[in-house]
């Protein structure tokens, strides 16, 4: 059902042996660039390169995914292209980074004028609130290896973001502390993670929702929030930032990336928006799914030491973003994610009842 | 007939509206990034990004286009990875960088575990021979996104290499020179470009060619040759290095995105391997379009001072390549490529009798 495994995902490597396979036979390439050994080992947001005295480059990629088969049934292209930018800048800012430049690789069956111009428009204003530039990009026609909601129209979008970072701030929440605070920001939708499953729920996206005031597809195809105003404000202001989380596939269980050996005890989620209920009802969904699949409406996170939650919550707010404590770390160990509110446990992959 | 076009083809650029309009969408976000703006303009083989003092991180994305298709219809899948890692390692060179760690978007039909773990094999030789890691990835599992040669079995492979370089001795071909000699360095074959053109011609993959002492496909797999050790031991050497070439589709035409305005006259052009001569002649193809599609024997050029001529074809034969001098510098303006020995010329993307 999923849409994008993450080389990331605790779950994906467990359920894929040819997953595994993979990354062994690329973890010896870790030793292979003299003096650039990458920082972080697979599975966390974005890995970081030394490339100089105490700066290191933050390197993360991915792709959009189906949410690209709604562009295609709305025939609205304008604004996928800011999921592109947002699913590469808020993995890169998770390592403490400070986004500068992403590449974008488009494949395409065919060259369509119209389509090129709309995504160039929604990459552009991606870029703008991320403030990175768009470097250079690839333009592939390969009618025969792509497809999409028609023939002939199909297309796949991809995305690589780099960015700086000082190698002794990289954040991979080895400084996470019991009783430091969690604290959620606000998704705009279900982002650029579980369209597969939304797709299959609400099958027709030119449908008019009561619920969304709009048509399926116009909900689905809201664009992800970019992160970075947030990342890049709290990372200069002095908070004692622990690790940030992008809430994506595998939702709140990402917090269980961090390096510490702790505990996250989710105890304030908000009431998830009418997207979330919408698919969930219509689709008699399990919660424990839908917190697997969905962002539930929290998009990303920040850890932050317990003096500084306000600080944190203010810093979010000037920077546009609606924010919240919703949990706190505790000293269990084994990296557990409790979500209280709703009597679940999630560990090795999955959310379970407590 | 191209499998993909580069951002940088002149020719792609002027017959595409849709990428002139995309390419314009995107120019002005090289304000975005505050500090960090990109050192060369969309067209060359990578770009700069400047990180810190005199350090930029070059950086570049391609993928392997239908090569791959090759690769299923001889379900071998162990070597593509290397020219993943060959189509951005050779462009990231191109600048002048040292190339240090590529990151890969693996989208599936379904992840096949066989075929992941090969393709790890594939991609970490590549990373061996470039003395790169492979940091990070996506595997993305996109069904109905995807397509090959049979239902199910569809992928598709992209990387963003990034590569280290001082600021000042970034090469874009701006010092080049009447007088400065044209080195060229033999292929392996047809690379990973032309494939749409090559299967259409050789049908079938399986099939015995006596030319080749091989099937068709097993000779259209051959990995893409990786210059890394070769442009970095020329860059170390003190050879008065002007420009390098990628020679990827458009061919020979590929020299004139050096910025100098001169002209290259190819006098010396190495007798086309069997690959070319088989698909020249079963295609009843003209030179002038072999010579685009495909890299004729060269895959890789250096433009050096006329004195470094044989210095620079010791250090490649050192490094392993077989090097000749295939040309010279004149100062005609226009950027033409002359390809003597074939009576043609090449401008404005395209080649045409003299």
């Amino acid at each position: 059902m999923k849409t994008a495994y993450s080389r990331a995902g605790v779950k994906a490597a467990d359920e894929m042996p040819g997953l595994k396979a993979l990354l062994k036979r690329l973890k010896p390439t870790f030793d292979y660039a003299p003096g650039a050994r990458p920082a972080i080992d697979f599975g966390y947001y974005a890995n970081v390169i030394p490339v100089g005295p105490n700066l290191g480059v933050a390197i993360s990629t991915d792709g959009v995914g189906t949410k690209i088969l709604v562009a295609e049934a709305l025939r609205k292209f304008d604004t996928i292209g800011i999921d592109c930018v947002a699913m590469n800048v808020n993995d890169v800012i998770c390592v403490g980074a400070t986004p500068v430049s992403m590449v974008d690789y488009i494949a395409v069956q065919t060259p369509d004028d119209h389509l090129l111009e709309q995504l160039g428009i929604g990459f552009a204003e991606g870029a703008r609130q991320a403030s990175i530039s768009i470097s250079g990009g690839e333009l592939a026609q390969i009618p025969e290896m792509i497809r999409g909601e028609s023939e002939g129209a199909g297309f796949d979008l991809v995305g690589t973001c780099i960015g700086t970072v000082p190698l002794d701030r990289v954040l991979t929440g080895r400084e996470i502390k019991p009783g430091d605070a969690i604290v959620g920001l606000r998704s705009s939708g279900i982002h650029s993670n579980g369209f597969t499953l939304a797709r299959k729920v609400l099958k027709d996206m030119g449908q008019y929702v009561p619920e969304f005031r709009s048509s399926a597809g116009e909900e689905l195809l809201k664009p992800t929030l970019i992160y970075v105003r947030f990342a890049t404000a709290l990372l200069s202001s002095g908070v004692d930032v622990k690790a940030f989380a992008h809430i994506t596939s595998d939702g709140f269980l990402n917090l269980s990336r961090a390096e510490a050996e702790v505990t996250f005890e989710l105890v304030q989620l908000p009431e998830p928006d009418a997207v979330f209920r919408v698919i969930q009802e219509r689709g008699r969904i399990a919660a424990e799914d839908m917190f697997l699949i969905f962002n539930m409406g929290i998009g990303f996170v920040a850890v932050v030491a317990e003096a500084d939650t306000s600080r944190t919550i203010e810093i979010a707010a000037n920077a546009g973003y609606e924010a919240r404590t919703i949990g706190v770390v505790t000293g269990e160990p084994g990296k557990r994610v409790y979500l209280r509110q709703h009597g679940l446990v999630g560990e090795a992959g999955r959310f379970r009842p407590v």
